[in-house]
């Protein structure tokens, strides 16, 4: 298999919820106006505590710094893995669960930090540009390694890079349990043809921008589903339009012009750290997608600036709601604690 | 003829040019998203100088307090002239124009200021609350006037409402001379139903929020055209929208969403004020209304924070072009003050 290190410098930043009203007029423009920005590479997700925004230095350029702005101080790169044909895997998955063992457990072994952004198209695993020599030495055993430049590929071995392994590379994790929430909302994993985007602006609009805000001048309709978890993920990347959204977002959209995977499958979310994870802590995507792909059960996999998030298939052989108990696949690693009981 | 004085409390605003970014998230929930907000009157007019804002007081309370945000003291309220059928009227011309003598006119001899505001769909005369009583005696020999009450149309006298007249009302105006100019670029006046605006969204972002952003992320492409004037308005009115554009901002719509009337007139400007205008002098809107209702043009008008401006019909028997001779018409009136001879 070959893996790709693509040609975009990323920052990870995060916008607090009372701040969107000023970041408002950049990312409708980063969203929807292709020919004004030079930004190829956007992500924008909302949790119940902030906006993540993940975004190349030509989009990180229309940020206008504030208070409202927390940036993490790393620039970051992003992996993608491309199948090419010759691998055989015996995995039917999909998402993170697929590059479980060739790239997030050497990672984590070497102590190499990653922050994982799976969209409807593919998995980019995002590693600090610090990181770039141990990260190829880590995997150059298992993948031919190109790292993309002005649209070439061009292959890149250990020597190429500089730095060695981290001195302890080598020592056992002892990984920290974190405890995860799963919540009872249903998501989807989403496209659309990007020249359709601005059929869909105001809905999308309304969703990103306006949610909190009251329907109809009134009071806040109805309060928010107990148990369930605000979580919407809008990318832009190449070119490429990804959406995550529950199934009540799905709703407000034309049904004819997203788009999902034929089976229409729905997914459930792990999210993972009871506390704000930070960017220093390795091994946690590896302690979450180890046990899925030891049961091939697909997930995909999107970090935010406080949380992760798996979103794991409801009609996997082992259904989600056996984590509550928990599965055994899980044990030792998280402890489970959940809004109520699942059905 | 009837005059009904609108259920609408107005207040008249301007935001700078730089403050846009901080206004942006309100202006687009109040343009698209009309279920999050009770606001039933808007305008938004961008002219070189600012951007102003008409709106009702449940829009108004959208607008957070800044530096970048100007606002006229007063409460308006728009008066609106309803042909019933009943009233015979020999000019064929629209807009401000059909209006100047039986409306424009007497107010001016009153000494009411007003803020006009053409629209599409009819003529907005805006007359601050206070005046009230003097526009009521003032009009109530010309027309029927009625007050519209929680979508109710009742009569009103002057008895009805307090105050008499200005006691300076009957002195002759000494009208101020204002220069104008007359930029080349042709306008039209538009519209469309309101369900397709979310069709045109994106467009209307872009020319509204970000028409001095580089395109391409590049370098800002052509300088804008020599003596071509920078206008855009748009407004939502109890459900109906209308559009004032040049001829190249309308190339960026769709043209099969956007109508205008059937003979698809274009407008020339004539922009009155070389220092901004304020909103106390009375009699301007008199005086370029009145030469061109005697000579039955149709024309629009549009005030705003800083400067008034008249649309003329390019297609008249006295050219828009003899303006800066000037015509006879304005003579005594206006200086023109053209920016390059016209063709």
């Amino acid at each position: 298999m070959d893996l790709h290190i693509l040609d975009h410098r990323l920052r990870v930043t995060s916008i607090s919820k009372s701040g969107l009203v000023d970041y408002t007029h950049p990312l409708i423009k980063l969203i929807f106006l292709r020919n004004r920005t030079r930004c190829k590479f956007f992500s924008l997700t909302e949790t119940p505590e902030n906006y993540t925004v993940v975004l190349d230095e030509e989009g990180f350029k229309e940020l206008q710094p504030s208070q409202r702005l927390q940036v993490e101080s790393s620039v970051w790169l992003p992996l993608n893995v491309v199948s090419n044909g010759n691998a055989s895997s015996s995995s039917q998955a999909v998402g993170v669960t697929k590059i479980a063992k060739s790239v997030i457990a050497p990672l984590a072994r070497q102590h190499v930090s990653v922050f994982m952004l799976s969209t409807y198209q593919t998995d980019f695993i995002l590693v600090r540009e610090k990181d770039l020599s141990v990260v190829v030495s880590s995997l150059e055993e298992e993948f031919n390694i190109y790292r993309e430049v002005a649209g070439e590929s061009v292959p890149v071995r250990s020597q190429d890079v500089r730095n060695g392994l981290h001195k302890n590379g080598k020592e056992a994790i002892q990984p920290t349990v974190h405890p995860v929430l799963v919540p009872q909302n249903q998501f989807c994993v989403m496209s659309l043809d990007p020249d359709t985007l601005p059929s869909i602006a105001t809905t999308l609009i309304d969703v990103l921008f306006y949610s909190s805000s009251p329907k109809d001048g009134g009071e806040l309709s109805a309060a928010p589903e107990l148990d369930c978890i605000k979580f919407f993920s809008f990318s832009l990347i190449d070119g490429y339009v990804s959406l995550v959204m529950d199934t009540e977002a799905q709703r407000q959209f034309p049904a004819d012009l997203l788009f999902t995977s034929s089976s229409g499958e729905l997914w459930r979310m792990v999210r993972i750290g009871g506390q704000p994870l930070g960017f220093d802590e390795c091994g946690i995507v590896a302690q979450i997608s180890q046990p899925l792909a030891d049961s091939d059960i697909s997930a995909y996999y999107i970090s935010t600036f406080s949380f992760d998030h798996a979103l794991i298939q409801t009609r996997s052989s082992i259904p989600v709601s056996s984590l509550c108990d928990p599965h055994p696949c899980w044990e030792g690693i998280v402890t489970v604690c959940h809004y109520d009981k699942l059905q």
